[in-house]
């Protein structure tokens, strides 16, 4: 499982950072691709990927301003050209539904069959059995979501040595003791399957946020994730700045992932202001006080790894 | 005077070449930029061309197909937040304005009040001093326009020599014998313009072609042009995929130009199955019959010369 991102810079294209975008490559066993944001030129920067379009289930969209949405039509309409029979579904404020339905009508395309499109308010937005996502609501002048992807808890593995202790041995039986909370052997012996299965391992959390002003009260919301991608449109020596345009500071990023007890802060929405090094100022100021900072670059990619059950 | 290709593909970006958008830069006393067509990630490439945003004084959408127009709203943006002043005009068939006016009210962008769009039928769509710009009417399965650009003759040299042999001394009286087409002197001396002032100098003519089956009858609205754009989508072998498609093959957008007698044929609107060297036989085909053939590459600028009087 790996987060990607495909663009890093704020409001404008410029030659070092595309408009935001940032897709989640789902485990294995779901082969698909999550994405968040979908600004002009995703496509683009998807053929220097090894994402494919038509691999996209889901898209996020945090908000309406243009460079978070202006990808859309190109991408849905080269998705439908690759004819990927795999239906997407599009998760956005209200109005992402008038803006690809206009645009779609209007060239000609024809993607609806395959696109089903959810114009969401903060709450559950999505659950199956291996995952969850809730959209958060943030602060930014228009409706801006945050979206918080969770994998449900794993069940523990059997502990085969006590199981063989006990005189088990391997076979269907195993299955069974896994799945019901007490089996009865032939014999009439009681299993109770807390006795002889490990503890779950925790599923992964990742807290990929759309722009906003300093949220103290996301802590909650952000609290223990794998990884917390935070906006950085401003530097810390500029507050004012960032509130007024409806921004964070990147020290202000570091303080909910200090404060919500995240394992990684991978800082993205950076302005064009800051050139290749003077970006990494950012990231010097954030890990003055949170550590396990990272500045997203385009097309860099960061490993989400299983948890294991102790950690 | 300057024709820049920014964009040479078909139907979708290859990283070859983007989607449609192609830049006339007008003669230095208009310091204006003429767009064609506006596929998405135009404002992209445009940082890599001398060409600024905020200089653009109109757009000429061909027609509503995607890779002609996602990059409206994202130019659009970046010019307003570049704060241009300059008004900008959009000509393009009837549903552009839909698509412009949605895409900006739902992403919040307020460029509006330095814009006006026209929805355009085929025929003359602008005329000033110096220039007048047709409309005509192609053949795509969709409304699709094509562009004739054309540059007012300009009044030839006044016969300096001649006028000193007939004893005229330079002075304000030459602005006159320019402007008038008889001044009488002070001595009552009559004086014709068509007898001191040389032959008018023909202006440039450029047509810019949107897609289209190859249409011969094309010849009249053409003929003569300094340039002529012309897609090219498919190989001389495939006319019937062609006409299926609604698109030429190089074969037949060199006969057009040969039929026409234009100064040079440009083939643009490559498809992503011709890698660069397999595109050069698409201009190889075309120059079996009309020399003067070019193929347009992403950045490629082509200079226009200013035509003299006995051209
Ligand atoms: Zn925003
Ligand atoms: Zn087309």
């Amino acid at each position: 499982m790996e987060l990607h991102f495909l663009g890093t810079g704020a409001g404008l294209p410029s030659k070092d950072r595309n408009v935001t975008s940032i897709c989640l490559s789902m485990p294995q066993e779901r082969q698909a691709v999550w994405m968040f944001d979908c600004g002009e030129a995703t496509q683009h920067q998807l053929l220097y990927s090894p994402l494919k379009p038509g691999k996209i289930e889901k898209i996020f969209i945090t908000h309406l301003h243009g460079d978070h949405i202006y990808g859309l039509p190109g991408l849905l309409s080269t998705r439908s050209f690759q004819q990927s029979d795999l239906q997407l579904e599009i998760y956005g404020p209200l109005g992402i539904k008038e803006f690809i339905e206009v645009s779609l009508r209007v060239s000609g395309s024809n993607v609806a069959s395959s696109l089903i499109i959810h114009e969401i308010e903060p709450g559950r937005i999505f659950e199956d059995e291996g995952w969850k996502v809730d959209a958060i609501k943030l602060s930014h002048g228009i409706p801006c979501l945050g979206y918080i992807v969770e994998e449900k808890a794993v069940q523990g593995e059997l502990k085969v040595e006590k199981l063989r202790h006990m005189g088990i041995s391997p076979g269907p039986i195993y299955r069974q003791i896994k799945n019901q909370e007490i089996t009865e052997l032939p014999d009439g012996q009681q299993i109770k399957r807390s006795d002889v299965v490990g503890p779950d391992k925790p599923g992964r959390k990742i807290a990929i946020l759309g722009d906003t002003t300093y949220l103290p009260e996301l802590k909650d919301n952000v609290e223990g994730a794998d990884i917390l991608v935070h906006e950085s449109t401003f530097s810390a020596d500029e507050p004012e700045m960032a509130k007024a345009y409806g921004h964070s500071t990147a020290l202000q990023a570091a303080s909910l992932a200090s404060n919500a007890n995240v394992k990684k802060l991978i800082l993205t929405h950076i302005s064009a202001r800051y050139h290749q090094d003077d970006a990494q100022i950012l990231a010097d100021q954030a890990r003055s006080i949170f550590p396990e900072t990272e500045l997203a670059e385009d097309m860099r990619v960061f490993d989400i790894p299983k948890n294991s059950s102790d950690s």
